[in-house]
């Protein structure tokens, strides 16, 4: 088996430099999720914020480090919230991250996506029927769930980080990062992080955080499908009831370590 | 003492409808309880949405096997979507729950909870005090507490059934589910549920749960009280702490079975 | 060393009547903290509410026992219920506490504070260098953490509490408490308690509950630190772990008692 383009070092120094740094996650997400995700970056060693008024949102994503944009729970003050933050960070030259939730089946998300993928985020992160959906193909969604196979979204993938120049995500039992050209899969995590509302959207908190620090969106896609991934695993060794288990996922994003990730990680 | 009119076994089928179908709730919630209402309906095993653009919780409501409306922190966005949600799943003939929180002592909610009664929700959950006020007459509610005992909204309850030609479901110490002409009462449940937020917000969101999959909407009142009366009674042998409780509470939804609840449900 | 103002004693007395009389807090707060505030809220013995229209948000001022401001995500529907709020709550003789998050960096929420500060908050909660950017003074936060430490607000923190006729409460390692003429320091908390999101947001919320039952802002601001630091203190005993950390936080604030205080509590 070829070494993987990124390998479990690259997460290693990633989860490092997040720990030095805090990097600052400017998140612009949606109402279900804002503690959660919170308190997952805040677990890992990174430093969230959520500024939600249009003219503080341009300001501020200009003043963090990485931006979050996850259209879970879009209204119309948040539409002009995001459009004035996008091209905010675009110009400071800061790093953002879409999570396209439940594009595909609601109209008025879908056309805003394809609008802001123009601007050209450094990391797309969704399932495999909001990625398809987003690349303009046709899945199988029913709002946050996938109807697809993530294997099925691999060249939807690998064509929207084409358009972008930036890396995609794609989240399952196994999750794919892909730079268009270079594809590794992260074979970490456990179902039970599907009982827990709110852990693929934290996912794209990490990984603005991770792409913050990284070098490249692709390491910063594998890093956080790594480090879920693997404090999913450590969580479900605790508990594999979903209360206790949600718990135990943020002590173990706290725990861990490079010890652990060469341990764990299953990146191919 | 007679066979009430529903039985634990009637709970039970319901149950394992919703273990098998995980029914797609759309909650249209108050700010508060979102993540913990979703939780909620995952550790059950049903599927939460929350979708809150008007225009697509229009789209929504017709796609979704069930339909929340909750006026815990109603706003203008919230009414406008809420208007065009319900007669979207009114008209592709999906059931939909109605939680007047704080309805009484606000003038606004009150107001706008009137109006959406003649929508004829399929189901009604609240305290004392909100269905009194919910049916006209005059209550002792503050807030999200309930100054009245349940059984002196028996009355209001049954009214409010008759009215709607669907179930109310009239939450306290001993919970009472009627459909105007049937009353069952409850008396699951520990008084630990009233320090957790929300608690009774998704018990509304479990009724909404149950009633995308019962024969009829008194089953589903009575299943929604025993389901989260139950869990709370196996919660409360877990921790006695508000923390350790809310947490006990979303394991024990998930650990409900045939068994647990031939042995605990108090029906009658 | 002479003994401070307020006493272990004056704070045991602020938590019974909370316990007693469940004061009823009304939160206009932040949408990440919403869920986690309530529940410390609930866990302390008082009684939250977020009543968010303005229309209601007006009315309802008026019936609580305290109101909070919490400026973390401000909006426009946020700016205009707060302006509805403050009024009515001065004019029912009701107290009101603000939290000024990330003033000083972020524009329109610094020019709404200052237009608030006005309506004479009887408390205000927040970090060094939010305490120094209300004051008009310079500081070096960025977005929710305080680049300052504490001591450096103390003249800001007194500049404030004179022209308020209220009590300010800056937070850090040590809290200080300030009334203009008499400062309190606690020495109790934690450091995990910045490791979950809502902590010092919940804390001004503790703090209103606190200015509801107090003799006074002074004893109440010494009382929000004591009772949150001290929860602290015992959750840290418990687990050094931020999710179990949250969880035994909650499970603190409900244990605390008069022999843990006096045992626990570090005023000076």
């Amino acid at each position: 088996m070829p070494t993987p383009a990124i390998s479990t070092d690259d997460v290693i120094g990633i989860l490092e430099r997040i720990r030095a740094r805090h990097p600052l996650v400017h998140c612009l997400t949606n109402h279900v999720v804002k503690n959660f995700t919170a308190n997952v970056l805040l677990a890992l060693g990174a430093a969230p914020a959520m500024v939600e008024h249009a003219d503080e949102a341009h300001e501020f994503a200009a003043m963090a480090d990485a931006l979050l944009v996850n259209l879970g729970t879009l209204d119309e003050p948040q539409i002009a919230a995001i459009r004035r933050a996008i091209p905010s960070a675009n110009q400071a030259r800061k790093p953002w991250v879409l999570d396209p939730v439940a594009v595909g089946p609601l109209a008025v998300r879908t056309q805003f996506a394809r609008e802001i993928l123009e601007l050209r985020p450094s990391l797309i992160r969704g399932n495999a029927s909001e990625i398809i959906a987003l690349a303009g193909q046709t899945g199988r969604g029913r709002g946050v769930d996938s109807g697809d196979p993530a294997e099925t979204a691999l060249a939807a993938a690998r064509s929207l980080a084409t358009l972008t120049g930036g890396a995609v995500l794609v989240t399952g039992p196994i999750d794919y990062a892909t730079n268009g050209t270079q594809t590794i899969a992260c074979a970490n995590g456990h179902p039970l992080m599907t009982r827990v509302t709110g852990v693929g959207c934290a996912q794209g908190a990490i990984a603005a955080a991770c792409v913050a620090v990284a070098d490249g969106p692709l390491a910063a896609a594998v890093a956080a499908a790594t480090l879920m991934g693997v404090a999913g695993d450590l969580a479900a060794r605790i508990s594999t009831r979903p209360g206790t288990f949600a718990t135990a996922l943020l002590d173990a994003l706290d725990q861990l370590d490079p010890a652990t990730l060469r341990r764990e990680a299953k990146l191919s």
